[in-house]
């Protein structure tokens, strides 16, 4: 195991069904494989864990992100390189948690960019079904809003790259910058 | 820097005043200075932090201690040394809190006792003399229950014990535990 001064935070944010959760969780992997200390998280697994109750309003979901960002905050700090997959639509909610981050650890904005068609056909989750038949509301990309990031470390257009393309981007991209974090010992 | 493969999560629960973040924050200091990775977290930090508009009804505060566990949990799995200073007066709720952290990492319920007459005399964030003159509602040990451990890893009585005391006990029972982890390697 390779045991990080300190880890990062690469934070994926894009449409529903754009594809973050997929690439991290096979960039998670081969870290993993190599000795590094990783955790995943995302909105599916914080609903159930700990943000158990926190509803869909403004500011739940800015107290949503203001916990997860200061979770990551804290992995990181200890030597863990985390992917937080989160759609995350805001700028000033990503600006927040960029903040938080940033005290403490290296925070990279990874942009998972997918056309509205791309996602509403692969709607993994059926959810753009149910918003396009008024079922459920306040959908990111049917009637609430996705702000693009404009300066993020990383664009991965899954419109044009295949999963194990995004996968490769992604993972030399963060080798690059892992190789220069200080290792204090590997066991 | 000791790199352990797993920490474990010692939680400390106790009326307010009891001395637990006290206590917590000195053993932190000594472990960190023997290399360990430690992190204290309580409750003054979680409501700026990860509980912010986290309110103190029943099921929230249930929400707010699922959290609290799940963060001890994820840090623990990933070599940290976790002291938690919870109030956290409701039995029901601390089984809860164990048996998430005991999914993967060491759960160690410390009981910080002291009595009323005792925490009411210190008092140190002026909250019962609040209460006591009605001005704040839902306060443990008045007006809401504290329903002490029926089997805890270790009682520190600080009615009895002085702060010294009591830290150097938590520190030397922790010790016994730490000396036993796997270390992932030391550097």
């Amino acid at each position: 195991m390779k045991c990080l001064e300190k880890g990062l935070v690469a934070w994926l944010t894009g449409l529903p069904g754009s594809g973050k959760t997929t690439i991290a969780g096979r960039v998670a992997e081969r870290l993993r494989a190599e000795g590094y200390r990783v955790e995943l998280i995302d909105g599916d697994w914080a609903r159930k864990t700990v943000s158990v109750g926190s509803g869909f309003t403004r500011e739940e979901r800015m107290n949503h992100l203001r916990r997860i960002a200061w979770i990551t905050r804290l992995l990181a700090r200890n030597g863990v390189v985390v992917l937080a997959s989160f759609v995350s639509p805001y700028r000033d909610a990503r600006k927040m948690i960029r903040e938080i981050v940033e005290e403490e650890a290296l925070f990279l904005e990874v942009y998972v960019k997918a056309s509205l068609e791309t996602v509403i056909r692969r709607d993994p989750k059926g959810l753009y079904k149910k918003a396009l038949a008024g079922e459920i509301k306040h959908m990111t990309g049917i009637d609430d809003p996705y702000e693009s990031p404009e300066n993020p470390w990383l664009v991965i257009d899954t419109d044009k790259a295949s999963v194990e393309e995004s996968v490769n981007l992604l993972y030399s991209r963060l080798k690059t910058i892992l190789n220069e974090l200080p290792v204090v010992c590997e066991g």
